[in-house]
C-alpha cells in the first residue's frame, strides 16, 4: 500500500483494539507531533513558497484531527498523557540521515518530505486495519472515525511527496522515495508490533 | 504597557514604516515560529490539559495571522523569503535559561510560557506603534490590521501568564514574570531598535 515495502500484521489490529486508550493516546500525540513538524518544515521552505503553504495547510488538518482524537478521550475520561516514545519515527529519521552524504539544506528538506510521506503511508495502513478491526467488534463509531482518518492520510502521503517533487524533483524524489521505503521497512518490521500507532 | 519596563522609542515606528516589506517578511516568519512554539510547548504540558488545549487554540489563531501576513506580501508581489535572525527571541531565552538553578519541567516550562507572555506583550507595544504611524501615513487598511492585531497580541499575553499561573501557581508566576521583564527590557534596549517585529 502507497509503496510500503513491508505489511503490518492483522494481529496488530487486534492488539490495538485490545489496548485502544493507549492507542487514542498515542494517536493524540501523533497528530500533535505532526502539525508541530510540519510547521517546522514550513518555516524552513521560505524558497518554496507553495511547499509551505500546503505544509501550513496540513498543520491545521492534524490540530484539527489532534482535537478530535481529544474529544474522543474527554468522552471517554482517559486523560491525554505523556507522549509515549516514539521509537519508530526517531530510528527511522535517524537511519535515513545516515544513508545519505548529501548534506544540502534542499536533500535534507526533501529527505524529512519524504520520511513525512513515509509516516503518513504508514498510519494510513494501520488506519484501515484498525478501521476494519473496530467495525468486526461493533464500533462502528470510532471505525468510521479511523476510516476517514484513513482517506486523509493517504492524501497526506501524495502531499508530501508533491512537496519532496517540488524541492528536488519528480524523478530524483521518487528514486529516493523508494529507497526510503527499504529503511522504512526495516524499521516497521522491528519496532512495528506493539500496541501504539506505528511501534 | 502589560508589564513591560522598557519603552519602544517612536522612532522605530518611522524605520519599521520606512522599510514595511521587510516588517511584514518578519512578521510572518514570528507568526510561524510562534504557532510552531505554542505546539511545541503543548506537547509538552500532558498534564496539563486545559494549558495544553488553550496553546492548540493559540497556535491555530497564529497560523490564521501568518496567512493574513503572507496574503499582505503576495498582495504586494513580496517573495516571503528566509527568515530573519531574530536574535531578540534567542538571547531572551538564553538570559532567561541562565538566570535559575531550577531545572525543573515544571519551571522550565513556566519560564517558556512567560516568555511567551513577554514577546506577545513586545508586540502588542509595537503593533500598537506600528498602527498609529501607519495610519498617520493615511495607510488605514494596514493600519486597522495592526490594530486588531494589538488587541490579539495582548490576549495572547494574558493567556501565557494564565498558562504559566496554572503551572506553578498565580503568586510565583507573577513574581517571575516581574524577574523575566527586568531581562526583556535589558534585552530589547540592546537589541530592539532594527527594522523587524522585535529586532
Amino acid at each position: 500500500m502507497l509503496g510500503l515495502k513491508h505489511a503490518t500484521d492483522k494481529a496488530w489490529a487486534v492488539r490495538a483494539c485490545d489496548h485502544l486508550e493507549e492507542i487514542l493516546v498515542d494517536h493524540a500525540h501523533c497528530e500533535l507531533k505532526a502539525a508541530s513538524n510540519a510547521l517546522g518544515l514550513a518555516a524552513r521552505s521560505p524558497d518554496f513558497p507553495e511547499v509551505a503553504r500546503a505544509l501550513v495547510d496540513l498543520a491545521e488538518e492534524e490540530i484539527r484531527h489532534y482535537r478530535q482524537v481529544v474529544s474522543e478521550l474527554d468522552r471517554r475520561g482517559t486523560p491525554l498523557g505523556k507522549p509515549p516514545v516514539d521509537a519508530y519515527a526517531a530510528e527511522l529519521l535517524k537511519r535515513v540521515l545516515a544513508s545519505t552524504r548529501d548534506r544540502s539544506a534542499s536533500a535534507s528538506l526533501a529527505d524529512r518530505h519524504l520520511v513525512g510521506a513515509l509516516i503518513e503511508a504508514r498510519s494510513c495502513e494501520r488506519f484501515r486495519l484498525l478501521a476494519d478491526e473496530l467495525a468486526a467488534r461493533g464500533r462502528a463509531d470510532l471505525a468510521a472515525f479511523y476510516e476517514e482518518l484513513f482517506v486523509a492520510e493517504a492524501r497526506h502521503h501524495r502531499t508530501f511527496v508533491d512537496l519532496a517533487a517540488a524541492v528536488k524533483g519528480e524523478a530524483a524524489a521518487r528514486s529516493r522515495l523508494a529507497v526510503l521505503a527499504g529503511i522504512e521497512a526495516e524499521v516497521a518490521a522491528e519496532l512495528g508490533s506493539g500496541a501504539s500507532i506505528h511501534g
